[in-house]
């Protein structure tokens, strides 16, 4: 059983579940033979889901849990009442060392105080950013942090740029990744109070690729591999990517459908556009880790299929093989010293 | 001559100055016989430029200005010591009322703090911000502050909001404008510092019809008439709209080009997608008005060519006419009693 990486799904979390969720559980443990999901949820429910697909029996086990915490609820309450959620028992199993990663689609507020209090904090981490992969047109990015802790210090930045570096190395295999911070001009002298303070940190960081201030425009573009910012500002980033990107492939295709025409263009072009549209779509590259603490918390979309599902249980591989948090504990350590 | 509106136009700001910037001109005193354009710049080039075409001269004037502030230089810099630059000679045209309004594709920064120091606010007016109109689906909205003053306080936020109604009503024609204030999600508690002070201002506001928070995502979707945010969120919002929108485009013209069999659907489809995708092009609504101070400036995109130049001055019409200032100066004021 030691040879197995050991994930705790949250079999409760997000539109689609458990249905999706126990699908994608399945997908995961029958295309890798490493892995062991923990389903953590309604156990009836759970299995009655699983009666439906054939795995190898040691691979799954169903932790029963009686309580679901909703999207709107206020997070700390429900971290703090709920002892027998899904979200608050699969987190008990990485700090208890059962697990090793812990996937969810379920509430993004509930996960991020539950990691924090439940799971805990790396050494050193003063605060864990929440980072996800976000497209671009070299390939992607990652943003950190998006996380539910806004007004961040300067210190706090640098350790995103330095957790987020280890990462995109080490899981993404991007050699001395780019690090930039998100300004609203190029110039040194340019920015917020925050950003001002930042900067010469980020400058005089030895063991970071800081290429210097990045301008939302040029994210998109690929320029960064890193892109470091505070939680407010990666929220709006995150969902504006979301926004834009859904307004515009509706406008396309109502573009399409205009008239007989287009129309059969439209029949025509459809499915080479569906490919390199595919590249840019958010929900392609899984869950967002959370980054800095003891084990792997991993956030997917709330919106998330089998797929995304599927996705994120085998990011949580790389991730434990890689060692990132003994990595993150390395590198913040020596900032330290 | 007081029958003309006036307008300043730095006609040697932008990448395409000043054959442009002289030909938008030109378009707009043909379009409309109301308006007179004073072309600021080295008279010598703007009068080659004239030369190429037939106007009204009454609608015409050149004012000669020997030097240009370039994009690159420190703004409070250049504004001080470049006396007579375009920039500086067009601002002091519209604080010596001979102009109603002021045109530049120049440097943002410059605008900006010319904007300030030379024209000046309006009484009451803490920072007059800049708000450019962005697509949605539903049309368009205003976001309001685009500028160059960073960390701004709440009290500032509760003014953009009063101005940004006062121009979508009266400019854009909406009834009641919807005003959001941007946040990282929809309840009330939510948010950074700034948001969560400012939120119960607007909302104990009487004069503006506040929804509360609208998240980035539902901005394209048009949730919000006038969209409320500090201008370094503000300056990410429009430059990231930009950058994925790019990004997007350039993959689906890929997509296209993919096959014999795409190729063929994007020449039918093309026709009907590049009228849908207009409609979300940022540069369509020409420029990006800074509101409150004692004239109207307008910062026009630095790529901007002739229409979007005569869209920028015909937009001073109705800025002067509808007498936003005064409206402004009302709305500010009835705040302070």
């Amino acid at each position: 059983m030691a040879e197995f990486i050991n994930v705790a799904v949250d079999a409760m979390g997000g539109d689609h579940a458990p249905a999706e969720i126990v699908k994608g559980s399945i997908e995961a443990v029958n295309e890798n033979s490493h892995v062991k999901v923990f389903l953590v949820g309604k156990e009836d429910a759970v299995r009655r889901e699983l009666s439906k697909y054939t795995y190898g029996k040691e691979q799954v086990e169903v932790v029963n849990a009686s309580e679901i915490i909703e999207m709107s609820e206020p997070p700390v309450m429900a971290i703090r009442r709920k002892k027998d959620s899904s979200i608050v028992k699969a987190l008990l199993l990485v700090k208890d060392g059962i697990c090793d990663a812990y996937v969810s689609a379920g509430s993004t507020g509930a996960t991020l105080v539950g990691g924090q209090v439940i799971v805990g904090r790396v050494k050193g981490v003063e605060r864990p950013p929440l980072a996800p992969l976000i497209p671009t047109e070299k390939g992607c990015a990652l943003l950190i942090d998006c996380g539910a802790n806004v007004d961040a210090r300067p210190s706090q930045l640098v350790q995103f740029a330095k957790m987020g570096s280890v990462y995109m190395e080490s899981v993404m295999g991007v050699k001395n990744p780019k690090v930039g911070i998100v300004n609203i001009g190029a110039e040194e002298e340019k920015g917020n109070a925050l950003v001002k303070e930042t900067f010469p940190l980020l400058k005089n960081c030895p063991d970071i690729h800081f290429i210097g201030s990045i301008e939302a425009r040029d994210i998109p573009a690929g320029y960064a591999d890193v892109v470091v910012c505070e939680a407010f500002v990666g929220n709006v980033i995150l969902k504006l990517y979301e926004g834009v990107g859904g307004v515009l492939i509706k406008k396309v295709k109502e573009g399409m459908m205009a008239s007989l025409r287009s129309k059969i263009g439209a029949f025509l072009v459809k499915p080479a556009l569906k490919n390199t549209l595919k590249a840019f779509d958010l929900e392609q590259y899984g869950g967002a880790p959370m980054l800095g603490l003891k084990g792997l918390v991993v956030k997917t979309h709330g919106s998330s299929k089998a797929v995304e599902i599927k996705n994120s249980i085998l990011q949580c591989i790389t991730f434990t093989e890689q060692n990132i948090n003994q990595k993150i504990k390395e590198k913040i350590t020596m900032e330290e010293e």
